[in-house]
């Protein structure tokens, strides 16, 4: 099928379209610091708007609903940018893929890891709450964590036992890995436990290293 | 000090402490099953009361709070029973203690455990959720979890460390074994990734070996 009216006016179209996307970016900001700072339940659309210099309107035919713009808000937080990337595809994980040597590959994961979860965890510690007295939002959560990141921390153990042979089937590897690198944990070690972010780099590295390799 | 009108009548007495104890088994159980059934929050004391067919004053007289019936609750839930024992010096600890083989050592405790947390878990999700709105039960959990059971994962971590090497520092081993054992840990394998009670044990066992030993 041809698209006569975007082929016509492609300097335009990509003006528009850059536009577009930045006011997403502002409202999505907005959003995000709203939720972290009132909770998701207080945080108004109105603020978010105004916050955003942008109509409530606006807001709705962009998002659809509250839920929706919590929904893009996660995203983007998981991701590190508004980018429409695959998160395994990253260069980040990219390089875990592409490194030859087991242990140089859990090195770089852990680190990766811990960076990520520095961005993400006050926004999962929020839609955590959130998930509490909203059963939609305990779904976006099942969805984010038991599927998407279920199956991301399954290919990274993949790709770990395509440069060698893993201690453990890669499952229960996969588990290990899913559960080390899980919000929950991250928060019992460091709000809870007190751990320094490097601390808990450090201990997810060694016991990576010698549940999976030996 | 002497006692003299409790050592006049030991038999009465005796008699007299049993039916007590019955009667805050009854209420216990009674409120455990109904803070299960409908949520702490929705859970009223009067019913709590009429379930084990005493006055809500004597509920009351009994635990001072809600709060505290639920904290009784907990305390029962985790030991198993009521009996005044401290954690560790129940029989399934002490066997870890006493048993000389590391391999061993790890292999009863991961199936103490995974019994222990097929028990405890719903009352840690009611507990979990109940405090997302309230913050002395947050502090009733946190407790619980940062306190009680770290000081006791640190505890068998010891006995471990004593029957021969370690492959890592005690807080470090400590804190696998307290997070692998953690009601997160276990909803997000059993109720997240279907695992049945089973797997978790020999997945908890297979890590915590290769982990600590090697």
């Amino acid at each position: 099928m041809t698209e006569p009216v975007k082929q016509r006016r492609p300097y335009r179209s990509a003006v528009r379209d850059e536009r577009a996307r930045e006011t997403r970016r502002r409202i999505l900001d907005a959003a995000a610091a709203r939720f972290l700072e009132l909770g998701y339940a207080r945080a108004p659309i109105r603020r978010i708007a105004e916050d955003a210099a942008v109509s409530e309107d606006l807001v709705f035919h962009l998002f659809k609903s509250k839920r929706g713009l919590l929904k893009e808000v996660m995203d983007v937080g998981i991701g590190g940018d508004d980018a429409d990337v695959a998160l395994l595809e990253r260069p980040e994980p990219l390089l875990v893929r592409d490194e030859v040597d087991q242990r140089r590959q859990i090195e770089v994961f852990a680190a990766g890891v811990g960076a990520q979860l520095e961005r993400v965890r006050p926004l999962d510690d929020m839609l955590r709450s959130a998930a509490v007295v909203d059963d939609e939002l305990a779904g976006l959560r099942a969805d984010l964590q038991l599927r998407q990141r279920r199956e991301a921390m399954t290919t990274i153990t993949r790709w770990i036992a395509a440069r060698g042979p893993l201690r453990q089937e890669v499952d229960e590897a996969a588990a290990l890995v899913w559960t080390l690198t899980s919000p929950e944990v991250h928060h019992m070690l460091t709000d809870g436990w007190g751990w320094a972010p490097e601390q808990y780099v450090a201990w997810l590295r060694t016991n990576l290293e010698a549940a999976l390799l030996g």
